[in-house]
């Protein structure tokens, strides 16, 4: 410890220890309330079955701690003038949230339904884990929150991401010990390689170890101080311990460190901020605090061990209500908080304990922060049309639709370089997905050494790189839940490993979305590349399209999936999607070079409506009813639509065709389900109600059935997709084997279109001959063939078309 | 290090350093032949352009470090007459693997087309990342390997998993730099607190740290050796550390090292299986191999750094075949392995080298353990009449169905004591999911300190329990696919956390079921619970049934989806599970009290059939055409089906009602589609081809259209399940937000049955005015009405339904 830490204890007096030990009591004595009382809150008179809530529902056990925490974090606020964002990591510790932003006097601000007073603290206590109320844990609902409770592992990545780019503000991320054993919190201690002391604001991690989850010990929680402060040491921190139970000793323990550690960060932070600084990764300090489970909580009930044991995990007196015993124990349990001295006889904190939380903003329960909405500000975006590909006519160019997106964001990172507020996260993939333009404007933020023949990397770079796809979906939902914006490029395949949180963040969308006071937010975009149709060399565990489906299961208002067929349309999608908020967007497309489509003016057209007749690859007029209509979706199923259509045109010139291209998958849903969704008629003019259609899509065909399957012409749909056919082969192969490639959607067409099958024979029969001769071919000589490597849109065809 | 490993480096002298630096540059030659050649694959002949593959597909970088790491594991097998399983973590080690196995000669052995000699090693070249060849990544195809190398994370619970209750086994597993920047991986370390030395194998990690990923620098691997000393230690190990790049100050260092290593894991194991052992946690050696990536190769191309950094990542000299210099630098650097010195005129690796591997499955390649069918033994099985609950009418019991399922885990954990090869795994919550009857007979594993108040820990616990999805998932992957048997049992919301560790098992097992020298494994089980409906107390962020769509989405061999709607049901769908393999099977059941529905004799005919009439519970006889089909699936979905049904049967008892039980999922698909599929003519006798079926399903309704779109009777489907509709409320309340209540089924039966709304109007009337009561009743009191918490099937009609 340096001098000023170690004077510091001294400074806290008896008297200020003895105000902050009755305030820490009363935010106790507010969550056992929530827990368990519906009404009685100040125990007035002796404690009845009927003031018992009849289902206790709640968690006490973390909740102690946490109250602890929140208070001494006031503490260093007030004397500090700090701007601390609290992020509550132990998953059911919404009692104590609750307990302090009502203390502190946000919580009667946000919801003034709920005041201050004896009946603010009974609807207070009522609502808590009751319907129509509030979970039992941290929550879109709680003030000062940016993170839910309820999945666990995610506290310090969203720390971080929120951390990002916010220079003065210290994120107090408490752990828990439970969720410290999973694999997204234990990778996210890394994150210090990745915040930049300078330009970033401070993490500041407490550990806290009460030692059980519901029904065991944890493994941090069992392990030796000597075991944690290697591994933290290892993990680049400096550990400080706050270890006991008696809570006078605990106070000065736990003022004295937080000055200690607060003091490292600013030294840190004013040494990085300093003229000369070299740019070294500090050894940010960490709190490990060491404190019983149910502290101060009934020591056994029953004849069984409860205070600092997991039986205090939920509920410790489990039948408040029907058993005098129990009732005898909760009350005797909520007076030893002594009520009398923490609340006036109308039920308000104390003054001299209400003063000692800090006022307006810097009440961690009012931090705009965590309201991150108040403080976006719109993205300065590039003049798309500037950006975009020149395409004289239809297949006339080929490109990589990935690299023009690239180019795109290098303007986003240009215009918004001051602003500092995007960023974008990949798993080491920003280049493979040919995105590299953004390096002519910014690098991959690194905090470790930097050797010489390094490329891109700098301590002030705004692409975040890493191999744990946790972490780049976390670090991105923190920042963009505080406000800014950014956008997730990720293999398609391996997207699924954010399934889950996913979820999550879907549900705080849809809750936070619900309440007034949550300002909306950037929304979370996803730039699926190096997908199923492009992984042939990579193989099977690279192919797997089944995020949409994850997504599309969303609710409606929150979820978009783009499937964009080439650059230009991949263009305005992006663009479309940068200016969006509270939504998830999914854009898929691909990486490889392949023929483009569209001119920019017809890809915004298209994109706009979501979905369109393109007339130039049809053999009839707009408006005229087809014989089959060749629907796609994603850039390989177009391609290979075309080509399909393409083969039937010239096979079969009388064939009436109509090729539809969606981009938008949701237009295909009824617009009674989904904002983007198509009016029946509108479905109906593209798709006809009689017609066969072969649909061509991107991922499992099941979804394209179920987004339709209450349309007219459902039962006409034919839907090509993956069919969980993949190996280590060709491009065109992998079409092949699931049916998807030009021949078996030629094939399909030649199937379902009436009187079609006799006199289209000889196709058939040629269509097979080809992918006989495909399939030799590939094996022989490890590639596809020139006549499907040179494919493209015929000149004259095209032309012909869009006159 | 201990005296004997210090001795060791002198053992090994020059001649044998020179041999094995040998055999390790025909690993290395193989690798880039692998890489690079179609044909010429001895150089006899110089380097043309048509030998090289046109395609070039595979990965370098980490290549030379796991050759490195084979040989010298090979050379301690044959010394000490070890039985190792070889875990190849990085990515794209797949040449690495292919060489070494081709070498030993495995691969020979189980594809005898790819012989010794030179032809066979032009074809082991042309086929890898070929069409119709192998991945460039460990695979199913891989002699040797349970572990894919595709998605990264896995390799160290993998490892674990592998070691549990295989004391005889040392599980050799090399991590790659870039693989442990992931969250499960991170997470994996601590796998040490689970592992028994006594009555386990041993896991030797060995950090692989080449210092680069795909385009970027790693995380561990710029980390310095004090902080990578720190984190191990922390993590519980003892850190070795090899660096270097001189090859034969290399071999001498890993000599050296594996000596020590293997030393101390011999004295642990020893030490842990004498008398008077006191159970603590040892400190496991590991080892930190500092190695150049894409060591030995190319030091530049193109005037670029490629040896030692990430350039070297993929395929080093990207244009061989169009390129006369590139070919150039492709062929000195093939040839600076000295082919000559390495092979015979035939081809075949020369006799003083083969003698350097193992024999017979001491070879990592033959290894059983890395073929688990092999090893698989049957679990002995209880007689599940014999844990049956009486169920003497149809809602005549109220029991808890997980509760009962623990009591038939209890007896397959007692009946399989002996051959130790069943684990239960679960994130903290057997005893919260009403499993605890296994506690009669086992403990969970524990290896951290055991105070005296500890509930259920031991050092031989059979029961996994950690706080992290990914670890469950992984060991119990780890377990099963070396032989032996598991349950997973899991909060249905939270198993999305492992949806992509699903996906790529079941990419494993759809390609090793492809691989007829890959013999079955045991099904990967899961039973969710704490599902969707029952999570009203803990909110939203604990709904969430949408796993089932994820698996639906897999090849129908393998996946099953239970949703046994009780107890005996339950019993008998687990009872099934644990005989079958290579699969994955869902059971999805609450762990509520609940009414339960069928005798054990009833359940067993209504589970074969997947899906039948509950003759009694509707109001017609069986091959009666009804007027409306109640069809439910799910336990709370059935419960909810049921009251409506008896809401219907006694307003309008003329109504036709038949009551449609599905307990196996997929018997709604096409028998075409999926091998447990109805036959359409049996699946239009249970729901008739043109009466509405009002189907309250568990999930997102989405599936059920899905999975029955092509039937007849498809559009008269009325499905109600999830509408992402969830909060803190009630059980009830949970179903009436998303409408798959009593009373909006009924209403849903009213309004589809022709004729019937007008008939019906005053029922409708009354079932809105129960349903604003219900609203009402739980805001004010925080729980159900007693008509809907006391609501069983009423006894009279059961009775006479079943006479």
């Amino acid at each position: 410890m340096n001098d000023k830490a170690a004077a510091t204890p001294q400074a806290i007096g008896h008297e200020r220890i003895d105000l902050m030990d009755r305030y820490w009591r009363a935010a106790n004595y507010i969550s056992v309330g929530q827990i368990y009382l519906l009404d009685n809150p100040l125990l007035r008179e002796p404690l009845k079955a009927e003031h018992v809530k009849p289902r206790l529902l709640g968690h006490w056990g973390t909740t102690p701690g946490l109250n602890f925490l929140y208070l001494h974090l006031n503490r260093v606020i007030r004397e500090r003038d700090l701007d601390v964002l609290f992020i509550c990591g132990p998953g059911h510790g919404g009692p104590a949230m609750v307990a302090n932003t009502w203390l502190e006097g946000t919580y009667s601000e946000i919801y003034p339904d709920i005041g201050q007073g004896e009946d603010g603290l009974r609807k207070l206590f009522r609502q808590f884990s009751f319907p129509g109320g509030v979970p039992s844990h941290a929550a879109p609902e709680t003030p000062g929150s940016i993170h839910e409770g309820g999945e666990l592992g995610y506290a310090l990545v969203h720390a971080f991401g929120a951390a990002f780019d916010n220079p003065g503000l210290v994120v107090a991320c408490v752990v828990g010990d439970g969720e410290a054993e999973t694999g997204p919190l234990a990778a996210a201690w890394h994150s210090n390689k990745f915040l930049n002391p300078a330009s970033d604001g401070a993490v500041l991690p407490i550990l806290h170890l009460n030692g059980y989850k519901i029904a065991n010990p944890t493994i941090l929680g069992r392990m030796d101080d000597q075991e944690l402060r290697d591994l933290f040491a290892g993990y680049g921190y400096e550990p400080f311990f706050v270890e006991g139970h008696e809570p006078l000793a605990m106070h000065r323990s736990m003022a004295a460190t937080l000055d200690t550690v607060l003091d490292r960060i600013r030294s840190i932070q004013e040494q990085a901020r300093a003229p000369g600084w070299h740019g070294q990764r500090p050894k940010w300090p960490m709190i490990v605090l060491r404190s019983p489970k149910g502290w101060t909580g009934p020591k056994e009930v029953d004849g069984e061990k409860v205070e600092g044991f997991w039986r205090s995990h939920q509920v410790p007196v489990s039948n408040a209500r029907g058993n005098e015993e129990h009732r005898k124990i909760l009350e005797n349990w909520m007076r030893s908080y002594e009520p009398g001295e923490l609340f006036d006889e109308s039920g308000h904190l104390l003054p001299e304990l209400a003063a000692l939380a800090p006022t307006g903003t810097r009440r961690m329960g009012a931090s705009p922060y965590a309201n991150g909405g108040l403080l976006k500000r719109d993205l300065m975006l590039p003049d798309w049309k500037s950006l975009a590909l020149e395409v004289p006519r239809p297949g006339g160019v080929i490109a990589e639709a990935t690299r023009i997106c690239g180019s795109y964001l290098r303007e986003v990172f240009r215009l918004n370089a001051e602003a500092r507020n995007f960023r974008l996260m990949g798993p080491d993939e920003t280049s493979s997905n040919r995105l590299d333009d953004v390096f002519e404007v910014t690098d991959r933020i690194w905090m470790e050494r930097i050797e010489p023949y390094d490329v891109h990397l700098s301590r002030d770079g705004r692409v975040m790189e890493v191999l744990s796809e946790h972490l780049c979906q976390g670090w991105l939902e923190g920042y963009l839940l505080t406000g800014r914006h950014g956008l997730f490029s990720c293999y398609e395949a391996f997207i699924h490993i954010v399934d889950s949180m996913v979820n999550q963040h879907a549900k705080w969308l849809k809750t936070s979305g619900e309440l007034a006071w949550r300002k909306p937010i950037a929304s979370l975009n996803y730039l699926l590349t190096s997908h199923v149709w492009r992984q042939d060399h990579n193989g099977f565990s690279h192919q797997d399209p089944g995020f949409a489906d994850l997504v599309a299961n969303k609710k409606a208002d929150t979820v978009r999936l783009y499937f964009p067929p080439d650059a230009n349309t991949l263009l305005w999608i992006t663009d479309h999607c940068l200016r969006t908020y509270n939504r998830i967007n999914v854009i898929t497309a691909g990486k490889q070079p392949g023929p483009q489509w569209l001119s920019i003016e017809e890809a915004g057209a298209h994109c706009k409506a979501g979905a369109g007749i393109w007339e130039w690859a049809g053999t009839v007029a707009q408006h005229e009813e087809p014989d089959v209509v060749m629907a796609c979706a994603g850039d390989v199923p177009t391609l290979e639509t075309l080509a399909a259509t393409d083969i039937l045109r010239s096979a079969i010139p009388d064939l009436k065709i109509r090729v539809v291209n969606v981009v938008d998958l949701m237009t295909l849903q009824s617009n009674t389900e989904h904002p983007h969704g198509l009016p029946d008629g509108d479905f109906d003019a593209l798709f006809t109600k009689t017609r066969p259609v072969i649909f061509a899509y991107h991922g499992y065909p099941y979804l394209i059935h179920r987004l339709t399957y209450r349309r007219a012409n459902h039962d006409n749909m034919h839907v090509h997709g993956f069919r969980e056919e993949g190996t280590t082969t060709t491009p065109f192969d992998m079409v092949v084997l699931n049916e998807l490639d030009r021949y078996h959607l030629a094939l399909a067409a030649i199937e379902r279109v009436p009187g079609l099958a006799e006199r289209a024979e000889g196709l058939a029969g040629e269509l097979h001959g080809r992918l006989a001769k495909h399939k030799a071919y590939v094996r022989e000589h490890g590639e596809d063939m020139p006549e499907i490597q040179k494919w493209s849109w015929p000149d004259k065809a095209a032309t012909k078309g869009r006159q």
